[in-house]
């Protein structure tokens, strides 16, 4: 048996030697050279704490579980999954690096431009420089005139239209620039004859390097995120995301609109909307040293009750039946015709959604995923407070919500939280002695438990047989951390004296009930969607998962529990944020702008609560994973090995 | 001499006989009868106070000064200046009576609506009924698309845009309405591809007979006018005026352009015209039964600083060499973008102007006076705190604007007021006594003297001796009245015992050398620009006189004065308020839209400031009535004859 050298490399500048015999697993080479590797899970290749990379000499990995294929490229390797095959030299980052890079979001990674963007040709913006004849005696031209004849003269364009904001301003700017200024506008692309509407009027001429700034916002129920972009280049240039400032009227969309039709209610969910995307404007804008009056257009996308309550419209008839909208396609307005803190004209655009519960959110989604586009069956799943299902391609797209509830963001769980500092983010449970190893978002002290870790904790339990089909807690268990509470029967995922609150983490029956009733709503949904037009499951090709859900989420625990089909795991992608992606294109591109007209168009809502076949699927995946095991072949094969 | 019976009836309902000989005046027969006539100027038959009703009988009126061809029609004659030529009935009306008919606005009479009003050729807007379908679970279709449906197949509109205030409140209309509601838009009439844009949406359906109410608002200087209309038959249903409450922060316009550059001087300045105009709509609507947010179309007229100031415009450069505007023509607007209380999203059409100092409040003058279509070379004169003239006929027009100043209006006179109660509008003086007789607003204690008083004290003065050619008080007069104060010399009008103030009401030297220089000026005026375009004055054939001094100016000592040419009085026509007059044409109907703006586009500015001859002319017109008294013939056979 030959034996290899190994050199770990540690972050402080640590370095230690050992030999090993092949097939020596990383973490053991470590141990032996007194290096510590944490390893949460137990070794099981599941938590990815034990990443190091490997700088040279040649390994074989067990498992990728966690890696991506940029990951695998640059030497990562997961040590407790991975063997040596040679001489070895391994770098070994701090835990708090590792801590980091598991925790931080994906999508804040730059963001391609999309390959085609062209400023002129995307864009309907345009800027002109123009240099006026300053007025005199023998010519009192008005400024206005003055302007719009140097448009026409000197930018070709012939009609433009003007706010009485611009007209407050244009003396003061003609003035400070000594005549010599520049414009923006918006045209209406396809229509030279139609006003082009003034935006901003500035003092002296632009250099083309100078940026234009935009934003594309996504409303989430929970959180709004904001890219800052400058249009010139298409590079997004800031993205800051903040909870949604409604949270404290309301976690759903049902309890807002309940709020929303109280006296003022409406009034106060738009200022405090408006608050938060003021604020993430403030934040984003001075990332990039510019002003938020500076950002000269702006798309925004969010479920349709979000898009209501932004614009002050009562959303009162999406809760009721027959659940109707004020409208789907709201049309074009104005930072301050919504009071938005963006350049006083610029240009605000909701986006187009489907139905009640079908936004904009969801269409700009299809356009990002590509779902619209693809030649392949796709189903692309956006979970957040709801669940939205698209399934088709480029022939055809049906689309369906279901009202899942907050369980999977933390609400309604006695425990649950949503997942920011101090959130149980993802739980292994030791198949023998029942204890668990947990990891907590910002390495802090856990407070409770955020929706992947809640995913992860079921799995887990029903795979360690501490939760059974019917999701109860089997008290029958050798370990003290399954008990009977005051509120039946629970489990301690976290004894008080580790805890942030010095009181113990748990799970609740109840709670387990309540998850198991939101996996269901989801799993009922695609699926009888998928059955209503004909596309049996094994057929799907693709299937996307959108949503801040789908940042974090662990398809293997997923698909234990039953919330994700149980298909090959390279069918799966994990988008992140869909929406303010889609956002971001229909912001520089007016082609991807029809598009996702095209798509709110062309996607057929389904509504499911009209469905008796939805209940019944709902019932039926009330189970862990699903009433017929037949489904779930890769759980029924771990259930059958254990 | 055949002698006549006489019966007198007052309104108190007192009867009283005599018979008197044929020839006798009126005012005998009453003194006869027992029946008291007031008489102010002392049966000169200049201050209409004795006014009566010929009920029966056959008269002779010696003059119908102060009488209209309706009024000589209905029987109205001036005691004083009438011979009774049969037996009489004759009907006395109350002196608060007379006052009253003397000081009312003309204006306040009906305004006839043009007779080619029709509200479906001559208007934009439109209403219509819609019966919708209710939603349903098989049909989701958003409220918006619901009603754009409508309205595209019940009503033929294929295009229409909403704002966002629309969009609040189309749920709750549909609804209400049991989905029968109507729509109010406003239409592009001649490009049916734009699309109309969405006013209102009521619950139920209309009647053809409904109201359809709209505005015309002239903003004056001193005083904001507002006519409400209905658009189903074009009537004046409600005529309000008050003062701009600008006023407290400067009379005349470059007061208040200098308050606007001063920190949220603008602003205050647009918030207080602002409340003066919705305080206006409150009490025209309430007059009508209506509500100001039924009211859903406006159009605005003013001086061009007038215009600034509402749209918040910073006026500044309007001030200064060269004089621009920031805005001539301003683009139409809302009520809502405005801050005024119509209908939310009420079309706001601000007319438009054609320079710093020629505002659209001439532009509506002109249309409503028929300058621009008169065959006759016709000069209009618009007084107010300024003077503008206008010169032309349906082939040409030149314009130009002088600074009058504020005199006229009784600012920069000691003892100068508006014409507002206690102002003492009229004055006759008798030539050997040199007693005053004058007549107040309201009939109340003295104040002060108004504009038209201070013409009418001006030429009594000058043909009675107490003034000289250079505007100096003769001091060697013999009366009391005359003399030298701490001020230099000046003219008791009233005793202070007879007086509000218990205070002399005088004129002094200084006031009557203001108002010199405010009637040389405008008499400069509208002569330079005659000159200049080779009209001589006395082919001008028709001479228009508008604005509030219009309303009250008597021509005959405003010759006397120099103030207007000496031409035959059938030249002059007083048409009281024509910027409110063609605001109202405006509104109605669409052709006098294009006409104002073609008016508006026709006109030639023509800068007085930048000419030397507009100097000259100014100095020859210091004298009264003139330098040449040659131009005023007239004037100089009375001084002649005296």
């Amino acid at each position: 048996m030959s034996a290899y050298k190994v050199t770990f490399t540690t972050e402080d500048g640590k370095v230690a030697r050992t030999e090993i015999p092949s097939g020596t697993l990383l973490v053991e080479a470590a141990r032996l050279a007194g290096v510590d590797i944490g390893q949460p899970c137990g070794g099981q290749g599941r938590c990815g704490r034990c990443i190091v990379q490997v700088i040279e000499g040649k390994v074989r990995r067990r498992s990728e579980l966690r890696l991506t294929n940029e990951d695998v490229a640059a030497g990562y390797a997961l040590a407790c999954q991975t063997i040596a095959e040679g001489d070895l030299t391994i770098s070994v980052p701090k835990q708090e690096t590792v801590s980091r890079r598991l925790t931080s979001d994906r999508t804040a990674a730059e963001v391609r431009v999309p390959d085609r963007y062209d400023f002129h040709w995307s864009q309907t913006i345009r800027r002109y420089n123009l240099t006026l004849t300053p007025p005199s005696m023998d010519d009192q031209t008005d400024d206005w005139s003055r302007l719009t004849t140097a448009l026409r003269i000197q930018a070709n364009v012939p009609r433009v239209s003007g706010s009485v904001a611009f007209l407050q301003k244009i003396g003061g700017i003609l003035r400070e620039g000594d005549w010599r200024v520049h414009v923006i506008l918006d045209t209406v692309a396809d229509e030279p004859e139609a006003p082009a509407r003034l935006i901003d009027l500035r003092p002296g001429h632009y250099e083309d390097s100078d940026p234009l700034w935009a934003a594309a916002i996504d409303i989430g129920t929970t959180t709004v995120s904001l890219w800052l972009v400058d249009l010139v280049n298409g590079q997004v240039k800031a993205q800051v995301a903040e909870y949604n400032g409604q949270i404290v009227r309301g976690e759903d969309v049902i309890s807002r609109i309940i709020y929303a039709s109280k006296d003022s209610g409406g009034e106060e969910l738009q200022s405090r909307v408006l608050d938060t995307i003021n604020g993430l404007l403030d934040i984003a804008s001075k990332r990039v040293k510019a002003t938020p009056a500076s950002i000269i257009k702006a798309t925004v996308v969010g479920n349709s009750t979000m898009i209501h309550l932004l614009l002050k419209i009562p959303p009162v008839s999406i809760r009721l039946s027959p659940f109707i909208t004020a409208v789907n396609n709201p049309p074009p307005t104005t930072a301050h015709e919504l009071g938005l803190n963006l350049a006083h004209d610029a240009t605000v655009d909701c986006l187009p959604g489907v139905a009640s519960y079908v936004g904009a959110d969801i269409t700009a989604g299809v356009l990002s995923s590509g779902t619209d586009a693809s030649d392949e069956i796709t189903l692309f799943l956006d979970v957040g407070t709801n669940g939205e299902i698209v399934l088709g391609n480029r022939d055809w797209l049906v689309t369906c919500a279901c009202s899942a509830g907050p369980a999977f963001e933390g609400a309604g769980v006695y425990n649950g939280m949503r997942a920011t500092d101090g959130a149980i983010e993802e739980i292994w449970i030791n198949s023998e002695t029942f204890e668990p190893a947990y990891r907590v978002i910002g390495a802090s002290k856990p407070r409770g438990i955020c929706g992947s870790g809640l995913i992860s904790l079921m799995a887990e339990m029903f795979l360690t047989g501490l939760l059974d089909k019917g999701g109860n807690i089997n008290l029958s268990a050798k370990t003290n951390r399954v008990r009977r509470g005051e509120h039946g029967s629970e489990y301690v995922v976290a004894w008080a004296t580790e805890t942030a609150s010095d009181e113990d983490i748990v799970i609740r029956h109840v709670d387990v009930d309540n998850l198991l009733r939101a996996k269901a709503a989801i799993y009922a949904g695609y699926h009888v969607l998928a059955e209503q037009v004909g596309v049996p499951m094994e057929s799907i090709q693709k299937m996307l998962v959108g949503g801040s859900f789908g940042k974090y989420i662990n398809v293997e625990k997923a698909v234990q529990i039953g919330l994700l089909p149980d298909m090959p795991w390279e069918r799966f992608e994990f988008l992140g944020n869909t929406a303010v992606k889609g956002a971001y294109y229909a912001l520089l591109d007016r082609q991807s702008r029809e598009r996702v007209q095209a798509i709110a168009e062309r996607m057929t809502y389904i509504e499911l609560s009209a469905d008796n076949t939805f209940y019944e699927a709902f019932m039926s995946a009330m189970f862990l994973p699903h009433t017929d095991l037949a489904r779930f072949p890769s759980v029924t094969s771990i259930l059958e090995s254990r």
